[in-house]
C-alpha cells in the first residue's frame, strides 16, 4: 500500500494512525456487532464518542465552563449566516476584517441582515497579508468583530490576535488547533473540521455561554446557538462519523501535545520559505510578516512553469499542490497531519525542479 | 467478527458488503494514496463518487431533467426550516399535515415564517395513522403542500400519496426508496440519509428547478436551494464521506433493484406484524391500512415486560428495539438493508418470548 504526499487545502491529509484505527473498526465498531455509522445517535456507544470529542477540545484550547463546544453542519459557510443571523439586527453593526477571500465571504452574507464596517480590507493585496495594528478602525458598539485567523488561499495568518472593545469572533478554519491560542480572548471561534480536526462534515463551534444567550430568539432551531447548547448537539442526528473520525484526530493530537505539533508547523512551513528565500525562482505570495504556517503560496516566473511543476510534483507522489483556482500558482497545505518527510520530499524537489528550469 | 441484529431507528444498519468496501478503501480509496475523508472535494477522483451518487438517485427515482439532485447538511431538520424560509412569507401560506411528530416539527419550524394551515392533524391519536382522503382540508392557493411519507416514531406510512393543487413537498427520510414512488406528483422530496441512504451527515434534496428558482432569494448562500443548484451542491465543501457512503448504497440497491427491495420490505414487515396479529400479547401501535413496512411499533401488555423484552432481545443479538423516548414500546426498524435473517431472529425472540411470558 503506498500512500501519497496529500498537499490539498481541505479535505486534507488525516493522521495515518487514525485512518488505521477507523478501518480497523470500521465494520464492528470496538466489538460492538456494528460500524460507529450504523450507531444510534442517542446510545451510550455513541455518545461516549461525541463525549471524548468534546473533552479532547475542551481540554486541548484549555477551556472554563464558561465557553460551550458544538458540533454543526454545513461547515464555515453556514456559520457566516449563523452569526449574524443570531448576533446581527436591523440596528445595529458589526465590524468585519476583511483580508482574503473567506473574510469577504463571511462579510458578504452579514449584510443580509445589519451593517457591517469595515475594521480593515487588505484582500485585494499582493503580496498577500494581515491588516497591521494601526490600520484596524474598530467602531464603538459593534455588536461583534469579525476576523479569519489564517486565510486559506492567501497563505496569510493572523501571528498576534487582535484586541478589540466588542465580542470577538474568529473563523479558524484552516488554523484551529495549529498553534497555542488564548481562547479567552474570544467570544466564539468556528472551524469546519477539513482541515486541522477531522473530515469534512461538521464544524466546530466554540462559544461563551452568554454570548451564545444573546442570540436571536426567532430563529429555527437549527439555526440558533443555544439549541446545540440546550441538547449536547443533538438536537437532531449528528454527523456521527464526522465527529468519530475529530475525536481520534484530537486523540492523536492531545498524544503529541498543541505546543510541540506548533513547534512542528512552525519547522515544517519554515522549510519551504527557506527554498522560496534562497533565490528569485520563486516567490513566496504572502507578505513575510503574515506568513501562514498551514499553506505556504508562491509562484514560479511563468504559469507554464506553475504547470509543470504541479504535474511533475504529482508524478513523484506530491499530490495537490495547485494554487486555489481563483488565484493560481502554488500552494502547499501543511497541516498538523502532514509528515515532515513530505515536506523534505518536496523541498527536494523544489530545488531540483529550480536547479532544471531556473 | 459477529455482527448484531441492529434496529436502530436512524443511524441504522448499512449494507455489509458497502461497509466491507468502504473499510478496504478506507486508508488508500482505489489505489490513490488517499483516503476519501482526504481528498479534494474539486479533484476528479471525488467528484466522481459525486456524480454517481446523483446518477444513482435519478436512475433510483426516474427523474426527469426537470428535478435537481442535492446534497444538504443539516438534516430533515435544517429542511424543516429551508423549505418555509424560500417558500413561504409574510403575505402567503402552507398546508401542513400532521399525523405524527416530525410532520408537527416541520410545521412548527414554518409557523415562524408564514402562515400554517393544518390540512389535517392526528398526530395524537392511537392507534397512530395517516388522515383519510376525505380528511384533508386543502388550501386552495397554498404556496405549498408538506407531508411525510413515514412517521419514523409512530410507525404510519402514507400507502397512497393525497393529491393537492398545490405543489407538494414531502418529508420522505424514513422511507425513501424503500418503494417506488410517482416522483412526477412531487416539486421537492427530502430526505435524511440515515435511514436508507448511507450514513448520517448529509440529507438528499430532490426539487423541481422551477419550484427552486422561485425561492426567496434574499435569503444566505447556505440558506438557498438555487445555490446547491447553480454549484452542483459544491458551493462549499460537501461531506464528502457520506456522500460517498451514499454512493455505495444506492448502486448496492441499484444492483438489489428497487422493486425487488420494495417486496422484501414489504414481506419482512408482514412476517412481524403476523406474530403481533396472532394473539392479544402483542398490540400493534398503527391502525393496519397505515402500518409502516419500515418502523415497526408495537406495545406488550406491561412497561415491565416492553423492558424486559428489549433486555433479553438485546441478550439475543437483537438491539435497538427500545421505542422512541417519546411514546415507549417496542419498534423494530427495518430498512433496506435490515436482512431478512434478522427479522426471522426476532420473529422467534418474540414467538418464544409469548410463550415464556403471555
Amino acid at each position: 500500500m503506498s500512500r501519497v504526499y496529500n498537499f490539498s487545502a481541505g479535505p486534507a491529509v488525516l493522521p495515518l494512525e487514525v485512518l488505521q484505527e477507523a478501518q480497523a473498526d470500521l465494520v464492528n465498531y470496538q466489538g460492538k456487532g456494528m460500524s460507529v455509522m450504523e450507531m444510534s445517535h442517542r446510545g451510550k456507544d455513541y455518545m461516549a464518542i461525541q463525549d471524548e470529542a468534546q473533552a479532547n477540545i475542551r481540554e486541548l484550547l484549555g477551556l472554563s465552563s464558561d465557553f460551550e463546544v458544538l458540533f454543526i453542519q454545513g461547515g464555515a459557510s453556514l456559520q457566516f449566516a449563523m452569526v449574524p443571523m443570531n448576533f446581527l439586527g436591523k440596528d445595529t453593526f458589526a465590524d468585519y476584517v476583511c483580508a482574503g477571500n473567506w473574510g469577504a465571504k463571511a462579510a458578504k452574507e452579514a449584510r443580509l441582515f445589519g451593517q457591517v464596517n469595515l475594521a480593515a480590507s487588505c484582500d485585494k493585496e499582493i503580496p498577500t497579508r494581515m491588516p497591521e495594528p494601526d490600520e484596524l478602525a474598530w467602531t464603538p458598539g459593534a455588536a461583534y468583530a469579525h476576523i479569519t485567523s489564517n486565510e486559506t488561499i492567501s497563505g496569510a495568518q493572523w501571528k498576534q490576535m487582535p484586541v478589540t472593545g466588542a465580542p470577538l469572533i474568529a473563523d479558524m478554519s484552516s488554523d484551529i488547533l495549529s498553534r497555542p491560542i488564548d481562547v479567552n480572548a474570544f467570544s466564539m471561534i468556528y472551524a469546519g473540521a477539513q482541515k486541522n480536526l477531522g473530515p469534512a462534515g461538521v464544524a466546530l463551534v466554540v462559544i461563551r455561554k452568554d454570548f451564545a444567550e444573546k442570540g436571536n430568539k426567532a430563529l429555527p432551531n437549527m439555526l440558533r446557538y443555544t439549541t446545540y447548547i440546550e441538547n449536547g448537539s443533538m438536537y437532531n442526528t449528528p454527523p456521527c462519523f464526522s465527529i468519530y473520525m475529530l475525536s481520534l484526530t484530537t486523540r492523536w493530537l492531545k498524544n503529541f501535545g498543541l505546543e510541540a505539533i506548533y513547534r512542528q508547523n512552525v519547522e515544517k512551513a519554515a522549510l519551504i520559505y527557506a527554498v522560496i528565500d534562497s533565490g528569485t525562482f520563486y516567490r513566496g505570495t504572502a507578505a513575510k510578516a503574515y506568513r501562514s504556517d498551514m499553506n505556504v503560496t508562491f509562484r514560479l516566473p511563468t504559469e507554464e512553469l506553475e504547470a509543470r511543476f504541479c504535474e511533475e510534483a504529482a508524478k513523484a507522489g506530491l499530490k495537490g499542490l495547485k494554487g486555489h483556482r481563483s488565484v493560481g500558482g502554488i500552494r502547499a497545505s501543511i497541516y498538523n497531519a502532514f509528515p515532515v518527510a513530505g515536506v523534505e520530499a518536496l523541498v527536494s524537489f523544489m530545488k531540483d525542479f529550480e536547479k532544471r528550469c531556473g
